[in-house]
Order: structure tokens, then sequence, then C-alpha cells
């Protein structure tokens, strides 16, 4: 199943204009996705009659071999140093793009928002139309995945699985002394509960920039990655979003634990979090929307009293962010699992991870990966629900 | 020793503009050193008597805690979410940015040349003149690190050399069987090193993209990361370029080594190729050029008979890049150790990096990485300069 870019030639179509135009690094994971090329420094894809690279003399024996490109041309092929003698850096490159795009007979492309400005000047000023897109296509079209990038993101799912049994394992291992958990006569802090996490994934072939291990009120802030010390007898958020080395795809895992006794409030917000995440689940399906699968978490928290952002969107306690979101080549991408969440199609891959906070208590969430299949969902997750650590 | 932005009021007076601005992620070096925040999404720093944030309500408290800015304000002063309503996400953001231009009384922006075409788009139909700027004024304030500065790429320069100990201990510790490298009973593969020096630096707070071991032709080959069994009687070049995670900035070194009996050829070019090194260090000193440092690596690879760019540019062997180049914030930056170098100033931060390829003999290189001092330079690497591991 390759990728399916009809939603691109109507986009064009619609505005009118002869291509699409990205120059980025392939950080930018819609310029990953469009030209299917690895590179650390901006390049340049035109998609128009197919995908058509213009790269540096550098990139180019890699990308002829790399890339999803039906044509890469170097800048060299542009006189591009007596360009660059005569013009500078900028004014050449600028000049040899235009002569790019004339050569394929493109007067007027979509860009990105955030294409460059130097380069839209650049090329306004050659006579070149460039228009900003008003909703981003390839982002829009990047929400379905192939066989192929599901199975990417299923092989980070595994290695954070591994990753997330590390950290359970540390947490298990640890000793608790007044309160505090300990280890290898240390305090068991969160800034080494992460470094086992990371150093687990590189072992398995992922990284991360961030995550989150997170105890007590710490917690109760979903966007506290967490610091110091771990304590006994409280609820302890493990949230781990690596990224494959090699494909680039990200996964997505949560799970709460509690070293000891957890307390009974703890332990009903637990219960009731899990009652939720079985609600959202039930609820995946092709044609129903975002929207619906997060009033469905909505639904189970409000009916036992707890506070949510759509019956109080001033909230600061109860489930105060959404039920999930689009993952891929992004951590965070389409579709929402949210009030904003459109419908739900076959090949989406999404996060379920809903959660109560309160500074009083702590947090707890539960979040696992799904994609949605043409009469349901599979989980891509296979990690234990439990509460209490041994 | 606080950073020194007289270069942008110049820039910003003679191009008889109000201000400055960038909107783009902490990734972006230039922000996150005028804005002092790091941030993993996009925020708007504006430059313009001192630098004002404008972030999201979610960015809004540790922004106000952690950044460089004399004021930040959050986009929901502008009823961000009613604009929302109205003008949809995009329109609202390029509203609010009007607005808080036009409170400080800014009518017209430099930006850098990779700002976002659609924020221009919006600025400039609101009547705000906005010009990319001719050159990186930030990045060349960049290239002149203060005392704080450089105790950063010390940080990461430390963790480096525990990884390259790493990286040696693993070629130590390897048997030889049939001319091929073994380590607890399987073959030592190139990718299994790297993941060595990748644990070892996150044990020491750094981190990496991307680390080069290569090996035999591998190794001629200066942008090949090397992949695969490593040999015996060859080099393997090891060349690690982490960022501490904390602070940001970078350290880089190289070494090459070989396990096992290096050929008189590996020896003498590896010998040349120090003695090129020496030169290049004896060199720098302020107010001599980058251009000068290369110059002496140049010197000793052609009076040894060898090619360089310098004596044939288009050659594929010898010494085929530069000398160095400034670290920082990005790997790659000012000031140029090349042909291109222009004066050197105490607090620049340069790799001296000179090496020999060909893909009948291999690659040697030797890099450590120097600060420019008053009178000279010190040298912030502190590993043997050994070819043979025990």
């Amino acid at each position: 199943m390759a990728k399916n870019l009809s939603a691109l030639d109507s986009a064009l179509d619609s505005m009118g204009v002869d291509g699409f135009l990205i120059d980025a690094a392939s950080s930018d994971p819609d310029q990953l996705y469009l030209s299917g090329f690895d590179a650390p420094d901006a390049f340049t894809t035109l998609y128009a009659n197919g995908v058509h690279l213009l790269v540096s003399s550098l990139e180019y024996g890699r990308a002829k071999k790399e890339s999803d490109a039906e044509t890469v041309t170097r800048t060299s092929e542009y006189d591009y140093y007596e360009k660059i003698a005569e013009y500078g850096p900028e004014g050449a490159e600028n000049r040899i793009l235009v002569e790019f795009l004339s050569d394929r007979g493109v007067e007027s492309v979509a860009v990105p928002t955030r294409f460059p400005v130097g380069i839209a000047d650049g090329l306004r000023d050659a006579g070149v139309s460039v228009t900003p897109e008003e909703t981003a296509v390839i982002t829009e079209i990047r929400a379905t995945k192939t066989d192929e990038e599901i199975e990417h993101v299923r092989v980070a799912q595994k290695a954070n699985e591994v990753s997330m049994r590390a950290a359970e394992d540390l947490l298990s291992a640890a000793t608790v002394e007044n309160g505090i958990l300990h280890h290898d006569g240390e305090v068991l802090i969160s800034e080494r509960v992460k470094e086992e996490i990371e150093v687990t994934l590189l072992r398995h072939g992922a990284a991360l920039d961030e995550t989150i291990v997170a105890c007590g009120s710490d917690a109760a802030d979903p966007h506290n990655r967490g610091s110091g010390p771990l304590k006994a007898n409280e609820a302890i958020i493990v949230d781990i979003f690596p990224r494959d080395k090699a494909s680039k795809y990200h996964a997505d895992m949560t799970r709460t634990f509690v070293k000891g006794e957890p307390s009974d409030k703890i332990r009903a917000r637990y219960n009731l979090t899990h009652e939720a995440f079985d609600a959202a689940l039930e609820a995946v399906e092709p044609g129903v929307t975002g929207e619906e699968v997060h009033d469905a978490v909505c639904d189970v928290y409000e009916n036992a009293g707890y506070e949510t952002l759509r019956s109080d969107p001033n909230t600061e306690t109860g489930f105060i962010h959404s039920t999930g979101h689009g993952i891929g080549l992004d951590v965070h991408e389409y579709p929402k699992v949210s009030p904003a969440g459109g419908e739900l199609k076959p090949g989406h891959v999404i996060t379920i991870e809903p959660g109560l906070y309160d500074p009083e208590v702590g947090g707890v969430r539960i979040e696992d990966l799904v994609v949605v299949t043409e009469d349901g969902y599979e989980n891509l997750t296979d990690y234990p629900i439990e509460l209490v650590v041994g």
C-alpha cells in the first residue's frame, strides 16, 4: 500500500497552482513524508507530476538511492559555484530554484505556511506565484497510515514496552526508607528512572527527546516532566514517547505505578480511569468521530462526579486534557481525539489516554496506542495495566 | 559576561527597521540564543528595546521563569479564543502578532531568511514591513562565546571524553578472528560501538543524533557514518559530536584507532596528520584568520606530497575537507576554519580536525576542540592521541 497523495492533487487543483513546494530538512515530518529522504540540512521537494528533489552535491548520491523521488537534481547542474561568485550563496540558491521550476513548467506553487520568506520573496521577484496553503494537506494525508507505517509504529511500541518494563523493574527493585524510594544505596530520583528508560530504548533502536516520570503533585500537572525523589504510596506517572531511529516513527504509552500501598483515593481514581479507558476503546471504530471517543471518557468521569474540560472549561482538576492524538512521524499529529476530532478512518493510529489530576491526590493516566481497522481497532500495545508494583 | 547584542542593534539601525522578529521553536539555535527559552513548539521573540516573548498560555509560566526576556506576553491576553472563533487559528495568531507589535510601536521588522512566509504575508497585509536579513546577524554574534558558554562546551567535551574512552575500551577488549574484531562471542560491528558511545553519553547527561565509527574504505569517505564488521589492522575513525542535554551546547572530538598492526602507509598518514594538527594549533591566536589556520594544514600535507582541495579543488583523495568549524548551540557554526575563514577572536570555540583519505588505504583524522584566548588558545580536550589500541 503506497502513499495516497490524491488529496494533494485535489488541493492543488482547487488552488489553481502548478505544484507544491517544500524547503526544509527531514526534521519536518511533511518533508520526510513527501520526499522519503532523511537529510539533516534543508533541501527542496517539488510535487508536480510526481516528486522531484533539488539537493546539494553532497546529498545527491544518497538522495538518488534512498528517496522516493522520481527525479533528483543537484544544484551544481545549475552552475552553482558561478552563481555564488556572482550573487552570493542565497542569491545563487534562489536563481537555481527559479530555473529548476521553470524547467518543469511550474509558474505557481502552493507552500506550507512555514515556508521560508526569503525564498518566497526570491521566487515572487522572479515572477513565480507563491501561495501559503490554507490547510496543511500533507499533514492531513499523513494521518492515514499504510501497512508499512503501522508496522513502523508497532516496532517502536515494542521497544517502548521493554523500556516501560525496565522502569517498572527499577521501581520494583527499590526499597523504601522514610517514605522515599531508594536503589543501590541512593535515593531513587525521577531522573535515574528516565535514564534507565532512555538507555533501554537505545539498546532497542529507539530514542527520545523527553519522557515523563512524575510523582505526587508533580504528576497532577500533565505537562510536568517530573524530577527529584520518588515517594512510596504515591502515584508515579511514567509516559514514554520514543522514536524508532531507523524508521523515524513514534510510539507512546503511559502507565501509573504505586510502590507500596495506594490510598483509597488513588485506587478509586485509577480504577475509574481504567473504566474510562475501556469505554474509549469500546467506542473506537471507523465512522465514529474523535469527539465521540472523547465524550465516552467524559461520560465516565462526569457520571462519577469528576470535572472534565467538557463540564467546566476552566477546571484545573479532574480530566484536563484530550483523550488522545494521532501519532506517526510526529508525536502529536492528526487525527485529534478531542472535542475537535473528526471521523476516524481505517489506518488512523491514535493514543487513548484518559487521566485524572488533583494536586491534593496526584495524577493517574493510562495510555495505549491503537490502529483503527475496517471493523474496529487493533491495540498495538502489550503491557499489563496494574497499579501496584511488586 | 552577558550576551553582546550590539551587532544586532547596528544591523537594525542600518536596515532602518524597528525590531528583529523570530518565530521558531528552540530547536532553532538563534531563537534559543536570543530568547534564552527552550520550548518544543514555535513561539515569537521580538527584539526591540530588549527581548520580548509572545507565547501560548501553556508556556507562559515557564517562559516568565526561565527565559531571558524582559517581558513575556501570552496569546490569551489578546482574546485568542474569540479571535480563533472569528478567524481560525492562523488568522487569530496573525492578528495577535500585529497587535503585539503595534503595542510596542513596531511598524517594521527584520526577520531571518527562514521566517515563515505565512506569518510574513499576514504582517505585510496588515501594513507591517517585513525584510529578510542579508546576513544572519545572530548566527554571527553566537560565534563569540561568553565564559558561561565556554563552560557549557567544556562540560559537553568531558562527557565526550568518557564516551571516547568507552569506545576505545570496547576495541581494546575485542579479540581478532580471521581479521575481524569480535566481542562477547559476536562479530563487533560499528553499530555496537556507536551504541556504547551513546549509552555512555546518556549516563553523563549528553545525547547525540549521529556518530561516526567508520572502518577501512568506509572511513575514506568523511561523510560515511560507518556500518558493519570492524577489521583488524585497518584504521577506524571515531568522531563523536554530542550535545549536553541541559545546556544544549555541543562538543566534538575525533580519534583514529587501529586494533592490531597498522600498515606503514596508515602509520605514515597518521603521523603526518598529527603533524598537521600540531601546525594548525600552533597557528591559532586572535587576529589570525581561519584561512591561515587551514593553510598551515595544507602546507604540511602538500609538502609531504598529498593533494588538498587547495592544490586540486577536484581531488577525491588526500585532505578533502575544511580544517575545522565553530561549535556551540549548533554542531557547525561560525567561525569557519577553511578557505572562507575570517579573523579569529577571543571566545571563538573551534575544532581542529585535519585528515587524510584514500579508498585504497582508509581514512585517518585527529580532532580536538579549542577556545581562542587573548594570547592564543586553550585546548578543551583531554584525550591521548595514539593510533594503536591495546
